[in-house]
């Protein structure tokens, strides 16, 4: 996929920051793990439901890149998360987002974040708006 | 206040690694700055989502601490952000935290995040979840 | 204004099975009322936090609409509750609905909800998106 | 299950209200139905987004008595919907609420409400805080 490729050449200055490895980029399902290290913790040494936050956020908007028409563009307006487990220092978390809708308006994804013994860490819902690619000028 | 002084001699890593500055701690308010460095940005080069969130977190976190009785401790449950506005690269943004809700359950903080000229970038609201002092065992 | 008379000569159905009433709608801030009947109950009788909810979208949705140009229309895309305290069985409850964003495409309104002394009952934000007004065709 | 029983028995006052009819009810899993009658519409006549979440609502609350130690108790501490498509009046919507968190002091439930077609409607997520039994005083 076009879109993996891009991101893996050059990633988003903050994704590359949290570590965050994209493992596969379809336009219904985008798939990635992040190690929790030491510099992403609160204290004690688990990750910071920010740095949580910040991984599905990624996955949502990249989902909702995988499935814009050339020209236009988005941004997340609203995320909610709901922490169920923690994350301790050393771990490797796996995020999977798959959409809810996927309109011309607006897309819904939703991020499931486990443990590599498939533990529900977290679960995140994000509307992403949709812009428009703007119409050409008549010259 | 202990708990700033606390705070600025051993930071979070990961509000160190965002770089938030606490300004003020106080119980019923948290106010700290954040710059918006080039490696907390998304494409184009605006603060990421993640990064607004995660300054929140922090933020609404330590309201609740500065509410705690010694021995008990917190975690945020869930979070809900609405991002508003953009915040550039090089831009510095407020965070002010206020508490919607102080139980001995729970605690909700609201957290108003905007740039330097007062505009709103994001509002984010959380539930800490409260844990008691562990009762003394008889022996 | 004109919006309010409309809406008090030809109420929503489920607004008006809930008994809100608007107390004033200006472009800025909606207050309304509603009286915690039995059958507007769970149990114990206490306010349904569905009929909290359906009162504070209500609201939104109005202060959406007191911003709108002529042959545009809005829809609630998501809302988010947190519950603070009950509202016992006969209480009246004040939801007061101020704007966090008015923008062309979406609007973000926050309703606080007290009970007659003043005290937080809920708290809930909801984002709204903007439908334009069709575009004329040529002919 | 008694629980089913029960309610069907002396429904909750808003539920009978709204009409919602639980059609099955383990401890991992509530199914309801409910028909969108005129005077639950928004105008147009659609369901109101109100009478959604107060749907849901029941559901998650249902899902989490479902799982409770005998003279424990449970209240909505947060709720949040992302609204998909409408349900127009006369229709027919289907709730069905699992649990993504089922712990000693909070359980979250998510409630994927759908049309006779299967079309997303609605999804909800809502945490539940639980009341332990009072501890039995030594006299």
């Amino acid at each position: 996929m076009d879109l993996l490729k891009r991101l893996k050449e050059t990633p988003l200055p903050f994704a590359a920051l949290l570590g965050i490895e994209i493992i596969s980029a379809a336009s219904d399902r985008i798939v990635a793990e992040m190690t929790v290290r030491h510099e992403l913790c609160t204290r004690p040494d688990v990750l910071h439901g920010g740095a949580l936050m910040a991984f599905a956020d990624t996955l949502g908007a990249l989902g909702t890149l995988a499935n814009l028409t050339e020209g236009s563009g988005t941004a997340t307006i609203e995320s909610k998360t709901n922490f169920i487990s923690s994350a301790p220092v050393g771990a490797r978390i796996v995020g999977e987002a798959t959409p809810l809708h996927r309109g011309s308006r607006t897309m819904v994804w939703q991020t499931r974040i486990t443990n590599a013994e498939g533990k529900l860490v977290a679960m995140v819902t994000q509307t992403q708006l949709i812009f428009p690619k703007p119409a050409k000028s008549p010259q």
